[in-house]
């Protein structure tokens, strides 16, 4: 049996659908008449505190998002394996927010936008990309993805990641040691990273100061795609404000929804998207689950199962 | 004997760098002690109306710019060949603009920094690239690198040509017969035509009301690379402000600088950059034609010839 426990998505159209594509496997939602203890599998997506109450048999859990940062702090979260979402077209739209934050910086647009605004017609050309030196911090599927995009463009990339992904055409920086190096030659830092007691903030001012700062007319960019907690948001207003960053580019943010009173929304060279960088497409949810249910109940192994010493 | 007239540029700067260059050659400006029947190229940008007096054993006139639309029309101009200036660094800077823009709309960036500048938190996913097409007018060189670059991002693409152009993975489009079907599927219309008197004002209102209105948040979006003889600004004003038009994004006008009584300026959903998209630089440009030169004076026949009757 498949419960499925899921907030702020559509429940009732995910589980039509999931009924339609496992056939005769039992798809149930709370509230319905069930026994926890039949309940083999389990959807979820932001689970509430009782969420896994007298779920005893599970032999997986299965989770909508990409990343599970919050479903791991969960307080009774079970010790069944947890398979992450991994989806291309979720990589695609995130892709497609990445290279247009990526290209907008590139190109200069605060700059030309300023001058539009005081009607000042002043030449300036913005650098090739191929003289262009975009950083990517994380080169899971997320990142080798950015990668695959933002290649054929013709940037020179660079990646930093806990373990090395040997990927042609980017020079791969690798752990702790090699962070320093990786920022000094980065002009455009794009955050890709799972969310992890280690990568928590770092997305903050040390960061940012050791960014390539010669190259980019304006400073260097940051753009995070990630997670708020990444980000340490009063040293993101200060490097604004102060020009040890050029812009940013927001998805995420330490709160979400932003709070009304957040200094960041009133900052030109800021750029806020409300969290949609990317979503789950039911279509493309449903197939890659029910198909993960299938195999598993004829005995395959599942895939995409998270690490949680890693936390991803 | 090589003549520069260059305007608006550093010709002393290409002057030096030629002969550099071209090695025992003679390389000569305007102002220096010369025959000018001895003139056998010239390498012009924006020459002056007496430019040509006097020149009368020209093997080719070469061009700096990629667009020759202004240099056809000079009322003095020779017989003799027009080489135009065809730069892999050039085609990359274009396409860097290029993607920059499309990748910004498709993101539907007006939407959310509207929403931005109103503290307003309003989740709206934007489409796949893949469920966006992008309609490329013009599939010369830089055309083609447009599509090189788009092709990877995901987009479905098609371009309108005088010509057939069979480039894979793009729908091609073929002449005035055409136009229409083309225009109908378009999203994103980005125009890299060259101009002449059948593509002059092509970016008007009827062109407008034609593109496809129910996929992109906002309505149909133009991008304009090439000459400001392509769009009819008084159409651009209008349809941006009557929702004919979501956004335009705009590197050339019909007079520039653009004048500063121009209602562009000051459109929120106008994206205006002062012919920045791409500059001819001088190391490419000093490599291509000193090359064209020792070819052409080794016997080998002239490239990229501009066809005087069709204007490109």
């Amino acid at each position: 049996m498949l419960l499925l426990h899921l907030s702020d998505v559509d429940e009732a159209s995910w589980a039509t659908k999931l009924r339609q594509a496992l056939g005769g496997y039992r798809v149930v939602r709370r509230g319905d008449d069930f026994d926890p203890r039949e309940v083999r599998y389990m959807f979820v997506w932001k689970p509430k505190a009782d969420a896994f109450d007298g779920i005893t048999g599970l032999k997986a859990i299965l989770s909508l998002g990409a990343g599970v940062d919050a479903l791991l702090k969960h307080p009774a979260l079970p010790a069944a394996p947890i398979v992450r979402f991994v989806d291309s077209d979720l990589s695609q739209r995130m892709s497609d927010y990445v290279v247009a934050h990526v290209t907008m910086h590139h190109r200069l647009y605060t700059r030309f936008r300023a001058d539009q605004m005081a009607r000042r017609w002043s030449q300036l050309y913005p650098p090739a990309a191929s003289e262009s030196t975009v950083g990517i911090m994380g080169m899971g599927v997320l990142g080798q993805d950015a990668v695959r995009r933002l290649l054929p463009l013709g940037f020179d990339l660079r990646s930093w990641s806990r373990t090395l992904k040997q990927i042609e055409g980017v020079t791969g920086f690798v752990g702790a040691a090699a962070f320093d190096d990786f920022l000094a030659g980065t002009d455009i830092l794009v955050n890709l990273l799972p969310l992890t007691p280690e990568t928590a903030g770092i997305l903050n001012m040390e960061t940012f100061r050791k960014l390539r700062r010669d190259r980019l007319a304006g400073g260097p960019v940051i753009v995070n795609a990630a997670r708020g907690g990444h980000q340490r948001e009063t040293d993101i207003v200060a490097a604004l404000q102060d020009g040890t960053l050029g812009a940013a580019s927001l998805d995420v943010f330490e709160t979400e929804p932003l709070p009304q009173d957040s200094p960041l929304w009133d900052i030109e060279n800021c750029y806020i998207t409300p969290h949609i960088a990317a979503i789950s497409s039911e279509t493309s949810g449903v197939a890659y689950f029910s198909q993960i249910i299938r195999d598993h109940e004829a005995g395959a192994p599942l895939i995409n199962v998270v690490d949680r010493a890693r936390g991803y």
